[in-house]
């Protein structure tokens, strides 16, 4: 997609804190960050939300948490915790229209 | 796993309000909601957390979030949005050790 800001995060033609990417993901830092881990872990493919996957995204859906796991030891969180948040559509609170997972930690979080 | 609460639900040995299932997932009512949908989606497999997913559940993590979608759908939040958390172990939140979604919605979320 031409215009979508995290495309041009995956094409590298907008700078971001990339820590971690392979064939299917790129996970960088949150520009606000709500917790001392915050970053975003987001297919290459532009996928608006959730609601939009297909049969063929069932593969990088699995892959997608893969990352999220990688992410999370690179980040130091994968042994005490984190929290993984998808915001869909208005409701949701989605502000970027590419699919994108919040992997939030460092801090406790509570139950809910 | 023989005293796992989620199996026990999996496996129709203990009553839950189950709003949709098929061949890898369950998904059923949150006993304690926190909002007007607050739909719990884990798959039929007992994996303990996010982290410890594997090569073989790949398929099944793609396969859980279509049937996110499905409940969304069925639950009247696909088209105006929704959130999809997972609490991974103790900082994340995660009471239950069998991994859980937490599908919330009907109701308007905050961007983060």
């Amino acid at each position: 997609m031409e215009d979508c800001i995290f495309c041009k995060i995956v094409r590298k033609e907008v700078p971001a804190e990339i820590v971690y990417e392979d064939e299917h993901v790129v996970a960088f830092k949150d520009i606000k960050p709500v917790a001392p881990v915050h970053i975003l872990v987001i297919p290459r493919k532009h996928i608006p939300d959730l609601t939009a996957i297909t049969e063929d995204d069932v593969e990088l859906m699995g892959r997608l948490h893969q990352a999220v796991v990688k992410v999370a030891e690179k980040m130091g969180v994968a042994e005490k915790g984190f929290r993984l948040v998808n915001n869909c559509k208005e409701e949701g609170g989605q502000v970027i229209y590419h699919l994108h997972f919040h992997l939030i930690g460092g801090r406790k979080f509570k139950e809910r």
